[in-house]
């Protein structure tokens, strides 16, 4: 067990654990970041190096602030995959290979001497977003990130809803094409396998082997680990046919995603995140926002939904893992 | 204005405004319904001849019960179409032609003298069966209403989620078949569209006016009005090929539809009403069961995925109304 500590401290930490790299940001009270500190997650290596590897990070972001560990009330961790927050588990991931029901608040609480609290990463994205970023100011939120998958968070009157089983916001599963193209996860239709980079570079490269002219072969050098949100970008700025079809194909899916789930959750605003939203901003929401405006059911107050895009870019899992340890330490 | 009174009344009133009938029930502390009336709602008449009756079947159940009204804490209404429930006010509602921002709290209160509460008719069935129905014991469900449409209703974290414009719950205009069969709403591919009564007997009459074998001409005279929930269910029992071609897919749609909602809001439980469950029961919900629990992404605890019938029947929306006017006249 963690050494008990009087939560008394002014700092919080936040971090995020990635497939690649680990990064941990010390915020202040007014959820500025501090102090950050990054290091390779070297996930073959196992969770309890991982696990050690955290927290080495944390401690070099604390210490590049001269802080002493007494002014840090508690840490906040953003993992990939299910996790059980209430447990501390991070559940299998398939980013972290070996991961099964890893405690990793009980052991990095132990490491650190300091509590330690746990959430699944897009939930946490979607909650600093709230705290600190695009939802400042609103009590209903929903971020939508878009990138090799689709993943979101809830923030319902205020706060972070993870669901009963710690499953919500599993905004890339739900169902927009009935029988449609597979998906990841095994079953079809999803508005992952329509509408997320995957989806957007299977249809581009399908499309090029089929003769469809487009400027990608030139600008990757055919390479699809080059065709990056800033090509992609460049390519709709300069008219590529294909790259438009197909992105507009992806932003009428997320048009008729968003609509789906106004129509639900009827939330006060809709944040978009992910390198695609980063690369081609605004406009890439535009087409976005009249299909869903278009397809949501109360009419009247169409003009009231507001879809607009994230602010926090790479620092919205640290933020809101940090708001989530400022406030779950008490 | 309403007089001002103390609210120390042990009953409470439920209403329900339809089209055809209004209800009125008297509900004691215990949840329990112990008086009712019931009357024409002629909305021909206008919206305060139509008040005028709903203050009249509220007279009528109390003074069954020989109660006074100094008894009656409160009356919950339950209406159709889009409400303002802060402000009392019933909008544009097809059901009831001529109604328009009709600030129907303040005058019935007027005419009753109690404080009267309003909500849409469909959140407060799934209130009804939160509190009294098949959702009794959990803190998160959503009711899903399988009618002419598809309503549904909320509950998170125990409390009615009515949305940031009064318009969430929508779930007839979830998306489910990106530019399918065009939707009462005007849009393509909505629930509503796919797997509503007026889906399944769209497709059963296009059915038989191809040619298709059925047995509903004979069950029904050829008379559209005829095919009840209970004629459907017979066809079912009896193995006609066409009705259970298409209230089967019906069934796949509502277990996507089911699963979009888990992936997004992930609930303790899905309570399934309306009149082909009551007429079908159980075997109407196992193959949604199915459907819901292959596509929901957490296969982990797909088995933990409670998807049940509703209990209430034709009282949800009363018994909801009542309970939200236990909950707000404090």
């Amino acid at each position: 067990m963690a050494k008990k500590k009087r939560m008394t401290g002014t700092h919080v930490v936040g971090m995020d654990l990635g497939g690649t790299k680990i990064l941990a940001a010390v915020v202040d009270q007014d959820g500025r970041i501090v102090a950050e500190a990054k290091v390779k997650t070297r996930p073959e290596k196992g969770p309890d190096a991982v696990i050690e590897r955290m927290a080495e990070a944390a401690r070099e972001a604390v210490s590049r602030l001269k802080l002493s560990w007494e002014s840090i009330r508690g840490v906040g961790v953003g993992a990939p995959g299910p996790v059980d927050p209430d447990a501390g588990v991070v559940y299998h991931t398939p980013n972290l290979p070996g991961w099964e029901e890893v405690p990793l608040t009980s052991q990095l609480g132990e490491s650190l001497g300091v509590p330690v609290f746990l959430e699944n990463d897009v939930n946490l994205g979607a909650l600093g977003e709230y705290m600190l970023g695009a939802g400042q100011g609103t009590t209903d939120m929903v971020g939508i990130f878009v990138g090799t998958g689709i993943g979101g968070g809830l923030i319902l009157d205020g706060k972070l809803h993870s669901g009963y089983r710690h499953a919500a916001a599993e905004i890339g599963h739900m169902i927009l094409l009935a029988d449609g193209p597979v998906c990841g996860c095994g079953k079809r239709g999803c508005s992952e396998a329509l509408a997320s980079r995957t989806a957007i570079e299977r249809d581009i490269w399908l499309g090029i082997r089929a003769g469809r002219k487009s400027l990608i072969p030139e600008l990757t050098g055919g390479d699809p680990e080059r065709l990056t949100s800033g090509v992609l970008a460049q390519a709709m700025r300069e008219g590529d046919p294909l790259v438009s079809e197909v992105v507009g194909r992806a932003q009428w899916y997320l048009g008729l995603l968003t609509a789906s789930i106004i129509n639900l959750v009827d939330p006060e605003m809709i944040v978009f995140g992910g390198g695609l939203i980063e690369a081609l901003g605004d406009d890439f929401l535009l087409p976005i926002r009249i299909t869903a405006c278009q397809y949501f059911i109360q009419q009247a107050c169409a003009d009231k939904v507001r879809i607009v895009a994230a602010k926090l870019g790479d620092h919205a899992v640290v933020l809101g893992a940090a708001a989530l340890a400022r406030q779950k330490a008490k």
